[in-house]
């Protein structure tokens, strides 16, 4: 079925203790384009500038990624600095240029209105209300938020909430967004707030999956390797809403399934600076990982 | 079969955000022994002064607790006084006085030296090998630590773990303890150090189980009601080394349903003040959690 991303693309330049990447493709799209084309073809709407290279363009269109909404604009590409704290469980940003995503209005092409499966990419809630508006009836729409949209956008928010599907959000996140303290009953409480399924992603320790039918705890993937974390809620999204739009039916089981290959593909890519692990994987390696994953919560 | 624990047995005051509660019955041995009681009957060495009271005793030896090694030794009751913080994640010792415990030289009655399954609560390694050295041949010993060992007495930490069979940590323990920062590389190393099972605790997390023929991971029982979490280490033990204490065989699939089993005790304890709630449950209870936990765990 088809699978659209709303999201930013970016230059990253990363410092973590193992290293740095100086100005390499990143964005909210890009990871989770590069995470869901491993199992479903993907639509990408974002926004660049004229310095946005053409070997980018096509390691993601080489990839199954449809460049077709993806926005050339004057002036210059989002970019990002930030540095990891030495255990990687903190983050600073040292220098953002929102350049040409500052007054980014996703325009969905008219050949992707009727796309199935549709993933809001971190962004202020009007901006995420306005794709929905553009889309024909779709079959299931996730967002990912973040705190800054909890506290200052709340009501846009909590009216976005009650017209999607899902939400991505990590365990601090649900917290805030339901002022709950215990993270089950935090989960429960954003439930209630309209979406079906509540997804909280908790980095090393996996994630929840809350929905009024079930609750489900799912551990990490056992990477032992974790050179630079950026992108992994994206990667685990993108692995994630691919999965499932491969899927015939939005059942349990293939929740489930799909919240493995999410924690799958966020593995492969924490493995590497950027894209790099991403954009080198293949279906096979993500079985195998699947398969590793399985055991390890199984432990058969 | 035949199940001893070695540890302490104290009195607390506790401050929580959600109350407080004066000189209640606490300790290692305590919690462990109210854990691991509702699986198997549990033989306790440790010591009090002459202050324990009566109905302490009556509470433990009514709950299948045989207290033939509980020394009473003239002078006080180890004390122990701790404030949790906001969210509970943290805890300052505000008054420790060791009276009786101060120099416990743990004596283990002939009539307990044939117990097969030990479980070594947290105190020096020097007393816990002194137990070792006093049993005819268990046929399974597991040890608690902590970063005070682990800082302090390395040495005669590291010739422990040679001679026991497993060893239960938390997550920065097992990071200490072999230096690595990533937690599956440090269960793994752990494991290199003589274990043949290295059982990380994760809080809310859950669990890990590291053996050279699996590695397991186990979310923790979805709580929503954690009121006080004194002794959720020793009751995790308690239910642990119960339930596999009553198993035939020390199997990878005993060894993950006793996980499960800790996971449900440590679940009930931390619900109330003290032994509260782990005094007062019944086997009935913990497996209607068990499967509750099951299906947290599968979804369905």
């Amino acid at each position: 079925m088809t699978l659209l991303v709303v999201g930013s693309t970016a230059f990253d330049t990363i410092e973590t203790p193992h290293g740095n990447a100086e100005r390499c493709l990143g964005g909210s799209s890009t990871y989770f384009g590069l995470a869901a084309r491993l199992f479903s073809p993907v639509r990408l709407v974002s926004v660049v500038g004229e310095d946005f290279p053409a070997e980018h363009k096509q390691l993601l269109s080489d990839r199954n990624i449809d460049l077709a909404g993806l926005e050339v604009k004057p002036g210059k590409t989002f970019f990002w600095h930030g540095r990891y704290s030495a255990d990687m469980n903190q983050r600073d940003t040292i220098e953002v240029q929102l350049n040409t995503f500052g007054d980014f209005e996703p325009k969905v092409p008219e050949s992707y209105r009727d796309s199935e499966f549709v993933f809001l990419a971190n962004g202020s809630p009007a901006t995420q209300a306005s794709v929905v508006e553009q889309m024909n009836k779709p079959r299931f729409v996730v967002a990912d938020t973040m705190d800054l949209w909890i506290d200052n956008e709340r009501a846009g928010l909590l009216d976005l909430l009650k017209r999607i599907d899902g939400v991505i959000v990590n365990d601090t996140e649900v917290k805030s967004l339901t002022g709950e303290s215990n993270l089950i009953t935090a989960g429960k409480a954003a439930l209630e707030l309209g979406p079906k399924v509540v997804i909280v992603k908790k980095g090393e320790h996996g994630c929840f999956l809350f929905s009024n039918d079930f609750h489900y705890a799912l551990p990490a993937y056992p990477t032992e390797t974790v050179l630079d974390p950026t992108g992994a809620g994206d990667s685990f999204a993108g692995g994630f809403m691919g999965y499932l739009a491969n899927c015939a039916s939005i059942s349990l089981a293939n929740m489930q399934r799909a919240a493995a290959y999410g924690t799958v593909t966020a593995s492969i890519n924490v493995e590497g600076f950027g894209v790099d692990c991403l954009a080198n994987t293949n279906r096979e390696i993500v079985e195998g990982r699947y398969r590793e994953l399985m055991q390890f919560v199984s432990g058969v």
